[in-house]
Formats: C-alpha cells, structure tokens, sequence
C-alpha cells in the first residue's frame, strides 16, 4: 500500500527547508567550480566534497567516483529494490565568469536579495536546481515514497562531459534506471513552463592561422606581409552569413530532421513574446522579429558561431601590427540527425579549399538527442508541474546541449525527460546570473509529485 | 674659414664615446616611455628630464616644451645665427611591450650582448639613433663646425604625434631651420642604407558593432541572435581580399600616385633579398614572393589591415558565448596624394553600405609624404654615408608613416632628408628590438660628416 502526499506536510516542510536551502546554495555558490578553468582544480574538488556532505545530511548515502578529470558524485536515496529506480542528473561545475563592470555583484559572492534572488555564478545552472531536487528526494524519502532515487552530480558538464560516459557505465550496475530525469534548462517564461524533448548538439573547434614568428610593423610589411586575421575573417564570412544565419559549409543542412506537423503544432501552443525573449537574454538586435522564425532558429535549426578571435595586440588602443597568428574560436549547434563528428570534418575540408593553412582542430562533440513527448513519463512530468506551480507546460525542444543526455541514453535506453527549473531572466551562462526562491520551492513540490507519481510503476 | 673634419680625432671621439653611449642608451631604455599607455605617464616625463639633462651634459642648451599632452625636448647646439641652421628630429616615446615567452629578455631591461648588440624596447625606434646624433652634434660643436643644431624630441609619435604641429608652431621663432634631418627609419639591409624620400601616410580607425547587453549563451539564443563578431568579419572581408591585399572599397585607390619611370629605375639598384626580409621581420608566409612586387607593395602602395578583434570570451579555453559587442581596430597606410580623412569617409560609408548598424569612429591620421630625391641636401646625406660606413645608399620610398614631417612640412618649407641608422632586423614594434654599436658608431661619423658638408652652405 502505497502513501499518498501529505499536502500539508509538503508545505511544513518547504516552507522551513527555505532557510537551509539558502546556506547550501550560499556555500556552494561561493566555491568557483569553474571545470574550463585548470587553476581552479582545488575548487571543484572542494565543491565535490560540499555536495557529497550535503547528501548525507539529507539522509542519501554519498559516493565520490573518480575519472580521468574530476569526480563525479553519486547520492543513494534507497527504498525497496522491488521498488523503480530514478536517475536524476545535474551537474555542479559552472561557467567561467571573470568579474567586470558587467557583473552588478561579484560572481562568486552569493547575495540574496529582498524579492528572494539569489545571485551568483552557477545559482541557476545548475547548483540550485540541484539542491531543489535534494530537498524534494529527502522529503519523499522521510514519508516513504516506494521509489530508488540516485542523484548523478557531474562536475564537467562545462567542458563537454569528457569522462561522465566512463564515469556511468563504471557504476551502472549500481544505477541502473528505470528512467531519467535531466534538470538543466529553462523554461518558457516564468509562466509558461516547458518540457524538453529534444535538444541540439554542438561541436566546438579553433581556426589557427600562423604566418609569421612574431608580430610585425604595418608600415614595414605592410602590403606584403599576410594578415592571419584578416584572412580568419574572409573564412568566417564563408562559412556563415551572419546577417541571416545561414551556414555556407556544403553538407551543413543535409541530415537536418525537419519537424513533424505535431511537432509544429505544439510550438502554436507557446505565446513566444520577443519582447521578453530579448529582455531576458539582453538582446536588442535579432536576426529575425518572428515569434515562429526564433523558436524554429533556436529550437530546430544547427547555426554556426565564432566566440572569439585572437591575434594582434589585445590592449584598447591600437597597436598597428600586423599580427604572425590568429584564432577563431568557433562552434556549431547541431540538430537531429546531424552528426558532431561529420559535421566537423564538413568545416574542416569547407576551411581547406578556402585557406588551405588554416588549421582546424576539434575542441569538442556532443550529440542532438530527440524524443517523443506523449509517453507516461512525460505525462507524469506534466501533471507534476501542474502541482507544483498551477501552471500548464507546453513540450519543446530547446537549443542548448547537454552531453550526458546523449551519454545515459546511449548507455541506458530508458525514458529520458528535461524538466528544468531555471527561467530565461537567470541568465545562463551570462552575468548577473540568478536563481530564485519561487522556482526552487515550486521545484520541490514538482519532484515530490513526479517522485510520487513514477513510483506508482508507469504502465 | 671653415674647419675641415679631423678624421683622428673624430675617430678617438666615436671610440671613446661608446661606453657613455651604453650607458646613455640603458637609463633611457629602463624607462617604459609608452605614449599609448596612459598608466606610463609618469615614466614619459621622468624619459625627458633624463634626455633634457644629457642634452645639458652634451653641452646643449635643453629645453622642455609644454604641449597639450606630454612634453617635447628642445637642444641646441648654438653657432653664429649667420651659419645655417639645421633641425634633426627623432622620438623618445615607444611602442607599447607586454613581457611574453616571444621576448627573449624582458622589454624594459636593457641588455648588451658580447657582439655589441642593444636589446630593448626603443633601442632602434628612436632612443638609439637619437644618441648617436647627440654624440655626432658634440663633436661637430666642440670642433666648431660652424652650424646651429636643433634637437626636436618628440614624446608622442607612437600615438600619432597629436600635439607636435602645435609644439613646433610654438617654438617657430627659435628653430626657424633651413634643412631638417629626420631619423626614424631601417635601411634595406645591413649592407645596403638607404634614403627615403616618400613615407606613407595612415589612418587609424574602429569599428564597433553592438547587438545585445551582455554576451548570451549560444544554445539558448543561438540562431535568431545576431553574432556581432561573425558580422565584423564579414565587413571586413568586404573591405579586403586577405589573399592579395587588394582594398574593395571604392574609391580607394582613386587618388594614388603612379611611381615614376625614374623611380622605377631607382628600384632596379636595389639587390632585394626577400629571405633576409622575411627573416628581418619573421614573416614565414608572403602575399607575393616577387622582389619588385614586395617593394612596390610595402612603399607604393596603400594597404588596409585589421589589427584586432575584440569580442566574446578571451581565454584560451572556448566559451561558446554570443557576443554582445565586437570591436575591429583596422588601419590603411596611405600613399601620396591620398588623403587620410577623405579615405576615413570611404571606408565609412562603404561599411555604412554593408552593415549600416556598424560605428567606424576615427582613430588618428598622418599624411603621406613625397619629395624628390635629386637635390643637394640628398647628394650631401649620399656623401655622408659613403663616408660614415664606405656603402653605397640608394633613394627609396618608405612604408611606415612618419607624423611629424607633414607638420614639419607644412610649417617649414624648407629640405627634409630622411636618413635612418636602424636596420631590418633591429625589429621596429616588434618583440626583441635591438639597435647596434656598429650602427651607432657609423651613425655618428656620418651625421659629423653630414653637419660639416651642409654647414657650407648648400647651392
């Protein structure tokens, strides 16, 4: 005989868990597990070791599993073994951010403000909707929801999840799901909640030119000499119309899954305001000013981006060399049933008949993933996020990429479903990162629901 | 009756002068005199009290003329006023040196190395050759070659000398010359000096391009945001064909002047070596691997560069951010009769035409400048350099671009013979400048013989 949710003791519990949840969140916040950053090793081991002591406290048995890069933590919250089994993941490594006039707080400062915003680099991706899970799983583990909960914490997302599949398949006889659940993207709106059913990939190279030994006078070589720069720039402009977004890499669109009429459907479902849109992500130009044309750009669409160029003289007055190497950082978004690896070497041989010098090296893969949204998982999550914040999510697919959820699907062919918690405003990966109370104790009823909901066994 | 040149004593004088030139050359070097960076403003002054007091020393009347930034030193090696008066101007600022596993020794750290080399930022450009024309004054002032001598040092050439038409506007009445010397260019190579009669012009420019508040993530807004940086590049892709140097922008070449028959043939002398080019300059990859083509390109021909792009995420790791704002800083060496604001305007609104969003905001402008090379202050500067090093010079147009002698140009209509000490390989803006004794000690025979010739009185 299964128990019910004891609405009242839910709310107790939330309500009392707020100040506790703060300190976590705090702590966490202020320890830089910045994964791209090899200076800050210390501080993710340190960070580990924090979040595997907040497991315990809540009552899960904690694990620390070592990789080839850094650990990835493991938290048991054991019921029956008769009982299904959830994998949650999130990860706990974070963006780097380096402080600037862009930055109103000083990113690794946790501030919490009067409206409860909570500031700080990693508040929204992904350490508070962590935490938010945590509280929930203690909560159903204390009340004796039949359901085997284990928290997957990775702390490498950052940099492309280059050890999280050895990482799993070590431990997956410990793990072995029944299904998954993803926390770590955003939603529509904060009232307009969605649940993602399909992501984009991405791949992640350097353009390298180098002509010279060393930076050379303008007025002496000028005319003569190569410019590793100007010429990155003619590459660039030949992979992309930035105008439109178009990428002009022959190939590039031809394993591009177009989206079902259901799937289109769905997207009439979403009142997208650009207005809001914008303000979220602090963008005044766009590309396009069509509500359908940017969901279907961001959602459906691979792009192809730079992200940096670097060469000749970094300071803000010019110095008039001409520079011996430049580099473009660049990376593309990828769709179903794009592949990184193809799509990689499209770039590379698209580079080499334009400047056969350029050097392209891959920095990094991660595959699209793309499901159906009509299972029983996903009605249950639906039917959660119903209870915990009374309002109606739409299914999407969303732009960004999580490369575990290519991972634990490859290793686990179980439902997979995205819930996230965070909302445009927080600011992914941006400054000013936030996350806020409304969301992380909405959060936690939604997981105690769906916790409550899946343990039922879904038919 | 005029004095001749005592050749002995003139020869005991350059030999015994070289341990105060050392130590001349390390003090001045030891001061960052960066004009770009206004955190060095202090060091510029400190570098002019230093140079005003060896001019004292030297047996100069110094002077400090104030100007709207930093100061310009006066030295005047005085005669009779019925003896001709001649003005040699060099800088004392440098080009900005940020210490880097490309400097072999630190910038600012003067260092002498067994073959009597000079390492340091400013060695070559200008500190070096402005020594060894001080020392070359001395003598001829202690020998009583009966000429005035007036030392114009200038403290802002690396910024585009914005205040010196004014400063020597100011001082008009005392320097009033009837030739003027200027010193601040290579010759071809070690074994082949050089005289130059043309210099190009420039025009510093930015370009700035801002879509958004803040940098956004790519996987939530990637494909309907615009890509600031991707549009830099295509603007300047637009501008320039990297490959072949040619300029896109029309009107560009419009107001060029064709290089004369006689010219031409002035370039057949000059025995080109393009391996001890690209050698002096470091330069691995050419447009062109023609010697005639690399000459007209680098002295006769204008250029447009991009010398940096600003934008995105500068570590060396890739975070695939948007930008929110791009910066281009380019440059255009002009050629006579090209204007640098007429050419300003072209490119403004050939990138208006493209990207009208883009702002192109004027960075500095010089002019070019163009004399003949068959008058006697050129015959007399030829003589000198027979005589200082027993080669041969030939006349050449040069590619680097000189502020002060429009402004002096334009002030004093008066001979302006540019005779430079430095050579290709001393590595003008580049890292591990260094300036010679062999140099040097030539430089100071030539300009002793150089002060004697024209203080005869030229026809």
């Amino acid at each position: 005989m299964m128990p019910q949710i004891n609405i009242s003791r839910l709310h107790n519990f939330v309500t009392e868990s707020r100040k506790l949840f703060e300190r976590y969140l705090g702590e966490l916040v202020e320890i830089p597990t910045v994964s791209a950053d090899p200076a800050r090793e210390k501080d993710i081991l340190k960070g580990a070791a924090l979040a595997a002591s907040y497991l315990t406290e809540m009552g899960a048995r904690a694990e620390l599993v070592r990789t080839e890069g850094y650990p990835m933590i493991l938290g048991h919250f054991d019921a029956s073994s008769d009982d299904p089994t959830l994998a949650i993941y999130h990860h706990l490594d974070v963006q780097p951010a380096t402080p600037s006039s862009d930055w109103l707080h000083p990113p690794f400062k946790f501030t919490t403000t009067m409206d409860g915003h909570y500031l700080g680099r990693g508040t929204t991706d992904d350490k508070g909707p962590a935490l938010a899970a945590l509280f929930a799983a203690r909560f159903a583990h204390e009340e004796g929801i039949p359901i085997n909960i284990k928290f997957i914490w990775e702390m490498e997302e950052e940099i492309g999840s280059p050890h999280f599949e050895a990482a799993i398949r070590s431990k997956s006889a410990d793990l072995h799901p029944d299904s998954i659940l993803v926390q770590d993207d955003a939603w529509i709106s904060r009232q307009k909640p969605s649940i993602t059913y399909g992501i984009r990939g991405l791949m992640t190279a350097i353009m390298t030119l180098t002509t010279a030994e060393r930076d050379a006078h303008s007025g002496l070589v000028g005319g003569a000499a190569r410019n590793p720069l100007a010429e990155l720039c003619q590459v660039i402009s030949q992979c992309l119309d930035p105008l439109t977004g178009r990428v002009k890499i022959s190939g590039f669109y031809d394993k591009v899954r177009k989206p079902t009429p259901q799937e289109l459907k769905e997207l009439e479902k979403i009142d997208f305001q650009i207005c809001e849109f914008k303000k979220a992500h602090g963008l005044r130009l766009l590309r396009v000013e069509e509500a359908r044309r940017i969901m279907l750009a961001t959602w459906y669409e691979p792009t192809f981006e730079v992200h940096g160029l670097v060469g000749g003289y970094p300071g803000s007055e010019i110095a008039s060399v001409i520079p011996h190497k430049a580099e473009a950082k660049i990376s593309t978004r990828l769709v179903p049933d794009q592949d990184p690896v193809e799509i990689f070497e499209l770039v590379k041989d698209h580079v080499a008949r334009i400047n056969p010098e350029v050097v392209v090296k891959l920095d990094s893969t991660l595959a699209p993933y793309l499901t159906e949204f009509s299972g029983p998982y996903a009605q249950a999550a639906k039917e959660a996020i119903v209870f915990g914040f009374d309002l109606e999510p739409v299914f999407i697919r969303e732009g960004l990429s999580i490369g575990s959820v290519a991972s634990m699907q490859s290793l686990w062919p179980v439902p997979i479903v995205l819930l996230g918690l965070s909302l445009p405003e927080h600011g992914y990966h941006a400054p000013n990162e936030y996350f806020d109370w409304p969301q992380a104790s909405g959060g936690i009823k939604t997981l105690v629901y769906y916790f409550h909901r899946i343990s039922k066994g879904i038919a």
